[in-house]
């Protein structure tokens, strides 16, 4: 299975290394276009409508299914307001042989105008291409980031690539690098977690595999979209789409690394953030989209809104007094592309804009050239469409294993008090709670729908946590009972006595499937009908393991008491039942580490990155304290770190210094081991953190074998943002941490 | 009563406008005493310590009492370092009389020096002169903001400041102007609640109480202390002394008006916040302490440390390497006294620093002169300690009258199904819950100590709520049993019996004292404890009034349902127990009205003015739904609005309209009744909020009573700080709502 998986990668690497238009020659053809197109026809390609206007109606309101075009409409699109982009499944996922027609419809419909310029179309193909039925749905974000191991995830995205080029899509609304430090956010899952380094290495892997390494892209890779440019993820009541305040040195510390990172990358396109920030929507911030992202990072591609927000700069906003005020904030700050997408208005309002100098027609053209640059860089020009046979490995046996081996680095061991587990075949086994029978909760959101609602019916074929389980251990040892839903009791008591007869509980909670807005909560303990169950199991004095599927960590601090483990599954996707069953049974050796800060109390929500004055031992009844900390994670087996050695005791502006640590797997079982390198800057102009992440490196050990992990250090990974908004590196002592052990350093 | 409450104030006016040295000559004096001064004595005036050191100690830990100072130590101080300044009673509160002894003992060591400048003596007697023993302890303020009545709060403020005159002290560190919008923080209840304008107000009137009217301030008024400059109050975690972010566009919306206005009604001076903004220290920030304070807002007394936050920059904030370090970047940010407040590094440190240039002699003879213009201000010079036979009405009937009467507006009626408030005499009452018979609960923090621990001994002649329900219902009809304290059960079963036998059930919940880091939760539930009790109160389905004693919002949803009436105390004072009885029993007719928005869940602790965005009706299954909203309050009677008017539907940049309504008692029983002007900007180039407050007046209304009220709106009302950093009015249209009337009108 691993060498065919590999020879996926090969054979995409040599097709990057086909020789295709080259850059300047596309900067050529991009001015030549121009210059021939009129004002429609510019404002045209910078208007992206969804599917569903141009999907044939059941009874008016829900599309036929399978979707069918409605050519009729989607003439007008194309033949009148000319529309250069189109996005989104309309509902529920279609098969691949459905997108292969509709692109190619759309397409014939666009060659037919004067100048040929095809769409581009784009999909939220995120964690898998999963608008399209059967395609592979991998681990969403935040559960690849726990792997810490950026060369699977960028596996992940060359996949997804795949099988999204396969449904003829070339645009992929995907990774996102926005940072995940706000627990209650409802999109945590779909980020790399709370540290700013970890979302870049694992953001700029992910560029890599769903963009190749070229600057041009062949029919097996698509162009990415760095999202939600920039700040999203971080609101002031942790609810989607609501105020942030977040002033710029922070902006600059903590939100823009990541994103210069894949900029550099050669990242093809940027979503915007929906939110606004200290008081202006980004969408109209123009120090953000263009100063900063076109100017300093110098980002060549072009910038697409969200869903509808140049709409509510006026609708929900209020920084506009109507659509076209609207519209010219938009574009006047920077966004290329507006994802409009539901009518011309947006066509409308920027022609006459343009007309009345409102909005310059440099503005435009700029929008345009890069729009258009995007289009002939990822072929479209030549090859519009796809085809059909270039796509055997679509869904295929080797894409199911590389999902199942990413899966298996991605879960993690929270606790394992007395070795409960691995727990060996012939013990006696309930599983209960919620999301043990639940393919819904194992993918979440982003699953062949928006909110993820189908799941249990479209992954019909995989298995659940409970049909893991039973596969592996046998139906006759494997009882099962829900208990509760997320929200309500069914069958506690039949839980509870069913618990008599077992040796073990496995006890699956969490949560069910969200994004966005209606993902939303107001409290982020988790439901009281779980804690109730947890809490009856308890009382029968059997082991429990606490199995959780969950987008964001939710306070479980009443219950964690009771359970003998702990397995953080996140939201682990179509292999997650079979993970699940392999790491209890022992196949798998956990080496997942969290991600984020894992909080113990609802109002508590401090990260690792956290300041000395959040951690007054003695004095604050409420400080830093929490369930468990960002890069916790056990293993079955256990690794020593011994003899730290700093290469020097002193570094330079233009030196480096190396960091070396050994790491002995001192248990009895083969392991993986994620050794994160930290430092602390213990005085600094700005209030230092307490610690940082400044490399990571994961390593395979056999039992007692011992490796020695070397990390470089160079002043640049000592460096914050000042007050005057430059990034700097001050001199003074620094001190490194990894594992267990420490050493210090002067910085001259 | 009312007659001699209003000749104290009275007596206060006539003493201002007794002319003593006029401004112009004390500036000469201030500038002819420095000529004179050695730079240790400058370095000394700057120097602020505690009185601990200086007390004599029964074994080795605990101060003597009564207090005795130990004059050896203290002259070292004073000789040797020439300290300019001490605070702090030293524990616990001491009276008067000790208090006249310690200033008069501490004064003589001073004026034996040969530049006889006086000490200028400091402590927190932020609602009332707490640290004496028997001064009258008033509601503190987040209870006065209820009342929505500054000339109450102004009264408070000269009884406060007379008392604490009284024992010699002639300078207050109150009031607390921070805003309290992050109900998480333990020190929401010193504020003047969420909303900057109604905190500017309070905070207006309460300066004026403090130091009269004029300039130069006489035996009954004390120097104000405005704090805690500037953004103190909303830390990220909401945890004390905590990071924040504040942008700063931020801080000069809702954080640095109430300042300004503070600022230019005279405050001689202001203490800084001992957090970190935007990762600099307050305590190292010269843009906030010297540009914008003494610069922008032309302050001209001076600036203190809070307690040992200069020391705190290195071993907390660690953004200095050292005390001297630190020292340094104290100074120069802008800090004319630091309170150190244990030992001489400070003066050492200074000292060195001056002599190697590293601060210049400029910036100390700007901080001195600031100094020691307020010691002329305040009368020092001529009078350092006072005269005893001036203070016959501390702690007088008139005093404790007056209290009452400022308590009798604060209390809040939230909730009153089918009228079951007022209850008639006559009827069996249960008593219960942890703060029914605690005057520590009534009293909260600072009170005769700093976390207000001894209330329930100290303030032993005043009545509980359960002594106040006695006295009004009598004993016969009122029984009591404490069913759980705040943590724990205690006797719920008995309670439960209990409620057999009562027509009624006053359940008093909510927290114990607290104050600062010691204050800090990770829950802002109530405490599940209290929750139980009040479930297993319900269940005997006798009609429960809820009393809420406590210092925060602590969330009550759970058990909200089951009270018939909900009566909100905050933290009333000395005498809560009294008006929480006649309340009950409809002396008193509740017109507080809430200062805060009162929030339903721990994790949706969103403001009042929240944006649009904060509002997705249908869409956010949780967004804005508190508790109960900013601003609102029940009465025992009830009032219409009507006829609102406004004198235009046009405003110009130097115009003002009139928005006029008419409110009308239209229930049977007289009351008072907060009218609150709100105004909407419907469009803004930053985000509009949804309201905000922008005028309110309380009436007296007769039954049957109509009376018009009138505000005058001129622009600088509709006025919000912009992108640019600038107060700008935009022109375009907006919303007025008085009660349930609207209007609209354009600005031009």
């Amino acid at each position: 299975m691993r060498l065919l998986t590999v020879l996926v990668i090969g054979a995409s690497i040599s097709l990057n290394s086909q020789a295709q238009t080259p850059s300047s020659s596309i900067d050529k053809k991009v001015s030549d276009l121009i210059s021939r197109m009129t004002l429609e026809e510019k404002v045209g390609q910078m208007t992206q409508l969804t599917i569903e206007p141009f999907l044939k109606m059941a009874n008016g309101t829900q599309p036929i299914y399978p979707h069918q075009i409605d050519e009729e409409k989607l003439s007008v699109a194309i033949k009148k307001y000319k529309i250069g982009s189109i996005l989104n499944v309309g509902g529920n996922a279609q098969t691949k042989e459905n997108w292969r027609n509709r692109i190619a419809t759309i397409q014939r419909h666009a060659l037919q105008e004067r100048l040929k310029i095809p769409i581009i179309y784009g999909v939220d193909a995120i964690r898998g291409n999963n608008y399209t039925t059967d395609a592979v749905l991998f681990p969403h974000q935040i559960a690849q980031a726990a792997s810490f191991n950026p060369s699977l995830a960028k596996k992940g995205a060359e996949i997804t690539a795949y099988e999204t080029r396969a449904s003829f899509l070339p645009w992929n609304f995907s990774p996102v690098l926005d940072l995940g430090r706000q627990p209650m956010w409802p999109r945590i899952y779909e980020t790399y977690g709370e540290d700013p380094y970890l979302v870049a290495e694992m953001g700029k892997a992910v560029v890599a595999g769903y963009q190749g390494n070229g600057a041009i892209t062949d029919k097996y890779h698509v162009a990415a979209c760095l999202k939600h440019f920039m700040g999203y993820s971080m609101p002031l009541s942790g609810h989607d789409r609501t105020p942030s305040w977040i002033p710029e040195r922070e902006m600059r510390e903590y939100f823009l690394p990541q994103f210069a990172t894949a900029v550099k990358s050669g990242a093809k396109s940027v979503m915007v953030n929906s939110g606004e920030i200290n008081g202006v929507p980004v969408h109209a911030n123009k120090h953000i989209l263009t100063d900063i992202l076109k100017g300093e990072l110098q980002f060549k591609g072009f910038v697409v809104s969200d869903w509808q927000d140049i709409e509510y700069l006026y609708q929900r906003h209020k920084v506009a007094k109507d659509n076209k005020e609207a519209v010219m904030m938009g574009v006047n700050a920077g966004i290329d592309m507006s994802m409009v997408p539901m009518d011309f208005t947006f066509c409308e309002a920027l022609v006459e804009l343009v007309k009345e100098g409102k909005v310059p027609m440099s503005r435009v053209n700029d929008a345009v050239s890069r729009i258009l640059k995007v289009k002939y860089e990822l072929g479209l020009f030549e090859n519009p469409t796809g085809n059909t046979e270039d796509y055997p490995l679509f869904n295929s046996a080797e894409h199911n294993k590389a999902n199942y081996d990413i899966a298996a680095e991605c879960i993690t061991l929270l606790k394992n008090n007395n070795a409960v587990l691995p727990l060996s075949v012939g013990k006696k086994i309930l599983v209960t709670g919620p999301s043990a029978n639940s393919m819904r909760a194992l993918n979440g959101g982003w699953s062949r729908n928006w909110q993820g609602t189908n799941s249990d019916t479209s992954e019909i074929t995989k298995n659940t946590i409970l049909e893991g389980i039973r596969s592996v251990f046998g139906v006759d040892n494997v009882d099962y009972t829900e208990g509760v839903n997320f929200e309500n009791a069914i069958n506690v008591n039949e839980a509870v006595s069913k618990a008599a007869n077992a040796d073990v509980i496995v006890l699956c909670i969490g949560e069910n499937s969200y994004t966005e807005t209606p993902g939303n909560i107001n409290d982020l303990n988790i439901s009281s009908q779980q804690i109730e169950l947890a809490k009856a199991l308890a009382a029968k004095g059997k082991p429990i393991v606490l199995v959780l599927t969950e987008g964001r960590p939710r306070i479980i601090s009443q219950i964690e008491p009771v359970a003998s483990a702990v397995l953080h599954t996140y939201l682990l996707g179509n292999e997650g039942g079979n993970v699940v069953a392999d790491a209890i049974a022992g196949k798998i050796n956990p080496s997942g580490k969290l991600p984020y800060t894992y909080p113990r109390a609802s109002n508590s929500l401090i990260n690792y990155y956290h300041k000395f004055t959040e951690t007054l031992e003695g004095q604050d009844p409420a400080g830093y304290n929490p369930q468990w900390e960002f890069g916790y994670g056990l293993s079955y087996t256990t690794f020593k770190y011994s003899n730290l050695k700093l290469s020097s005791n002193a570094l330079n502006a233009s030196g480096s210094i190396t960091a070396s640590v050994d790491v002995t797997n001192s248990g009895k079982i083969a392991g993986k081991e994620s050794v994160l390198l930290f430092v602390s800057d213990l005085v600094a102009s700005i209030t230092p953190e307490a610690k940082r992440l400044r490399g990571f490196e994961k390593i395979f050990l056999a039992p007692g074998e011992t490796r020695t992990v070397h990390f470089k250090i160079t002043p640049d990974k000592l460096s914050f943002i000042n007050i005057n908004l430059k990034r700097v590196t001050e001199p003074g002592e620094f001190k490194v941490q990894i594992g267990d052990q420490t050493g210090t350093f002067q910085y001259r």
